[in-house]
């Protein structure tokens, strides 16, 4: 600590404000005004509740997916999921649940065969670039509070598959995904997922209660025997829960000036700890600060 | 299933060797030639025995740490780590153990203050580059089996910190940490920590032991009661158990041609599954081939 209160000292007597470069990604989203923090949509976040404890909160994405969030949003609704579990848990890549290809039938309105919504058209999109370069796309950025790659000479952007995502499981085939089989990436970003599956939302709380799981056994992850299986005692919209009772959270809009600050430290963490800025950042490593709203401030 | 016979029908009547594009990266790794495969030294493989069931195993990287790797060597010999625990897991980060930093003193043969051994010279090692663009650094690449930045002009490389990566804990002073707390990448590469951290290794069998841990409720990932560590049975390198009994790895020549060819595959992804390939492919996405070598293959 003795470093930290020399640095102190000195500001103070100097009359400064507390030096940039020892500002922390943590600081910079400390000190963000209000009006850079937008609410997210009670029915835009799904909440599943394990039976043996703990809760992960998913934020949906339907500015990028409507027709797969849509199907979710009525699978939910419908309580299509619930006897579901998360059934499978593969090291390093994703922990997937709900009815386990269970035979079903859909809800009313779901969409059974949606379109392949694996990216959207630009147009519409306020994009806040990333500044390094990307390994899987001619640009990378931000939109809408969602990290995503894009393409503007062809007029695409799809959402990254990051830490946390969740995207609808699919057969072999393309367009075999309804919405029914959910997973969510525990791992290093399988970026290479981008573009070829359907992405609805990300895990805004509780991933560890999915990275923690024991990893299934068998081939990609899967569980070997049902005894296994991780059961789910409720998996809804937060607004199929009590107004009083529900969870309500806000994201960093990434048009605002507090995101652009948070991005450039990201890039360049230079503080007590770090003491090389690598002078850019993955995409990934770039969590859109999301928080939780207390209770006076909920809608 | 079905498609894929029908291609592999076609394919036969042709008297063609298996189309290219439908090749993934595992059926690379299957067809390397014996001659691909590097045998790693058994005074390179730190095992780490979990009291409770379950063993880790970290390839050590003595051609980038050397004064770091030695210290980690001369404190398994001393069986320093004797009353170890994993004491820290923080999600989408690390898992740490060691005697988290006891007054315990420094076994003989141990180097108190290694040097900031954060990046080596690029003389004398002979780079596969990645082919692909990295966030962090100029370029980025292997050698010798490892995944690396590195910086031409200025003439260093930095191994990188990847799913699975081993490095020393410290304090907030560089050149602080000796070797008896490692940590190991469990989520995300946080590769702003290259070139701010002595990396001595990565695991390369049983990492789902660590990522599947509880999380730590205290900042940092820190347990908060000691009733929470988990404990270590034992911590001593490969050569320390009898030969009988000792595993043996090999991991895929990051100069072979098969290296190459599993590099371009793992930037093009173009099988049954994924339709579209990404065209390139992230340096920690790209993890280097390893697999234990048979009892009658040990040396």
């Amino acid at each position: 600590m003795r470093v930290l209160l020399l640095i102190a000292a000195a500001t103070a007597l100097a009359g400064a404000a507390p030096a940039q470069k020892l500002m922390t990604p943590t600081d910079v989203i400390s000190a963000a005004p209000p009006r850079a923090w937008k609410a997210i949509p009670a029915d835009q976040l799904l909440v599943m509740d394990l039976k043996n404890g703990g809760r992960v909160v998913v934020q949906l994405a339907p500015a990028f997916t409507p027709v797969h969030v849509a199907n979710v949003q009525a699978l939910a609704r419908a309580d299509y999921w619930a006897d579901a579990t998360v059934y499978r848990v593969q090291d390093n890549y994703v922990a997937q649940w709900g009815n386990n290809d269970s035979e079903k039938p859909w809800p009313q309105g779901v969409t059974a065969k949606p379109p392949a919504e694996y990216w959207r058209s630009l147009t519409g999109l306020s994009i806040t670039p990333l500044g390094s370069p990307d390994p899987y796309a001619p640009a990378a950025g931000f939109a809408e509070g969602w990290p995503l790659s894009y393409n503007s000479a062809a007029g695409w952007a799809a959402l990254a598959h990051c830490y946390g995502t969740v995207g609808v499981g699919r057969g072999l085939d393309p367009d075999t995904g309804t919405g029914g089989e959910l997973y969510a990436v525990i791992g290093h970003a399988p970026r290479h997922m981008d573009r070829n599956l359907a992405v609805v939302g990300r895990v805004i709380e509780g991933i560890d209660r999915l990275s923690s799981l024991p990893r299934g056994t068998e081939a990609l992850g899967f569980y070997k025997d049902k005894a296994q299986y991780v059961p789910i005692s409720a998996l809804r919209l937060a607004s199929q829960i009590s107004p009083a009772e529900r969870p309500a959270f806000e994201y960093l809009d990434t048009s605002s000036q507090s995101f652009a600050d948070y991005l450039r430290i990201r890039a360049n963490r230079n503080d007590d700890f770090y003491k090389r800025p690598a002078g850019g950042v993955d995409l990934c490593n770039v969590q859109v600060p999301v928080r939780r709203k207390t209770a006076g401030e909920r809608g």
